[in-house]
């Protein structure tokens, strides 16, 4: 849905040996774009990375090096180590578009809940905290099975895309519209993004009752 | 989505004077269900109702009265009455399943963004009021425009079905499942209520960017 040409992009993926990350590693890495793939542990992204290097161009490092050198940086740690890591970080993402994929959830016996975040959203926390960046929220409902597995060839799923700043969500949809499947679509502004982040939780009740690997679409569009 | 026989069940719509209560009611008295609109005003309900009457079996009452006539009923009133309606309405709707459709929505020059409930949802608010009833949320994300368009002879969405009662959540699963193109799904427990309906607002920012009247549908299931 936008003519962005976003194939000479770096995409850093901090977090990027957990299922998300390198769902989407495996994915932009598969549609020609170059993978930075961060951790706290940079032998372990380096680990993730060789498991992909027949996909793409995949290179793991420490966070703070895939950081500084993504074009475009997704943010995809679990939410207990968003703000922290988000925080050391301010430098090596400035002046960049932070696309950030987390989901504040609590799981216990009855399944997963949204989380209450003091700033409305995982989102909105990291543009709280990353003043000189642009930060996009995208990535939230796409499922990590799918994602990683490579035996599915198109991911049918739309990316809602949530931000302010009208350049960055064009981007950041053309970044998902790479994906055979997977459809970018602009979802709203920043203070419309903890319901799709929390949307999540609903997915997960879907995918316990239903064994499926759900997602969304939206129809119409 | 499941084998209920719902047809043969009386549907009350309070606040059936809206587009949402006229559309949903429209729907349900076309797939030969017998339907009761409630309004504050019963004379306006009939009005509604007369304008229903080459689709089906509708009758307009006062809320009170439709809220006793109703197997099942529908909660369509806007979020401003939400809680005094529902406290009027406890010996009506006791023993009864209550399908609160209601989104809590701001709006302004941005657009529209959720509003904070205190109980955490308004399917959350009428289950805290309505002790004695089944609360399910569901009907959310539909749009009003197209339940209303009488040229519309499908509505191809997913109705997500959120509540903690089994029993409940598969009638209501069959009720939705009645209109072409609509199908119900379990959609999570009622403290995962809020997102689908803040998503809405979500919706809503894709209505205005795109020009369309969309809707969710759930992949892979």
């Amino acid at each position: 849905m936008s003519d962005h040409d976003v194939t000479s992009l770096t995409i850093a993926v901090l977090g990027g040996t957990g299922p998300q990350g390198r769902g989407l590693a495996r994915r932009f890495a598969a549609a020609g774009l170059e993978v930075v793939l961060g951790s706290r542990d940079a032998s372990r992204a380096a680990d993730a990375a060789t498991a992909l290097a027949e996909v793409g161009r995949v290179r793991g490092a420490s966070n703070a090096e895939a950081a500084a050198a993504g074009d475009v940086v997704l943010v995809v740690v679990p939410w207990d180590g968003h703000e922290e890591l988000l925080r050391s970080l301010t430098e090596e993402l400035a002046g960049k578009i932070v696309v950030d994929c987390v989901n504040p959830l609590g799981f216990d016996k009855q399944g997963a809940y949204a989380l209450p975040v003091e700033e409305g959203s995982a989102t909105q926390q990291a543009a709280a905290i990353l003043t000189g960046s642009t930060v996009v929220g995208a990535f939230h409902n796409v499922s990590a099975v799918l994602l990683e597995d490579p035996t599915v060839e198109r991911v049918d799923t739309d990316v809602l895309v949530l931000g302010d700043d009208r350049e960055a969500t064009d981007l950041v949809q053309a970044l998902a519209d790479v994906v055979p499947g997977m459809r970018g679509m602009y979802g709203g502004r920043l203070r419309n993004a903890h319901q799709v982040e929390a949307l999540t939780a609903n997915l997960i009740s879907i995918n316990r009752r239903y064994k499926a690997h759900a997602g969304v679409r939206v129809t119409d569009v």
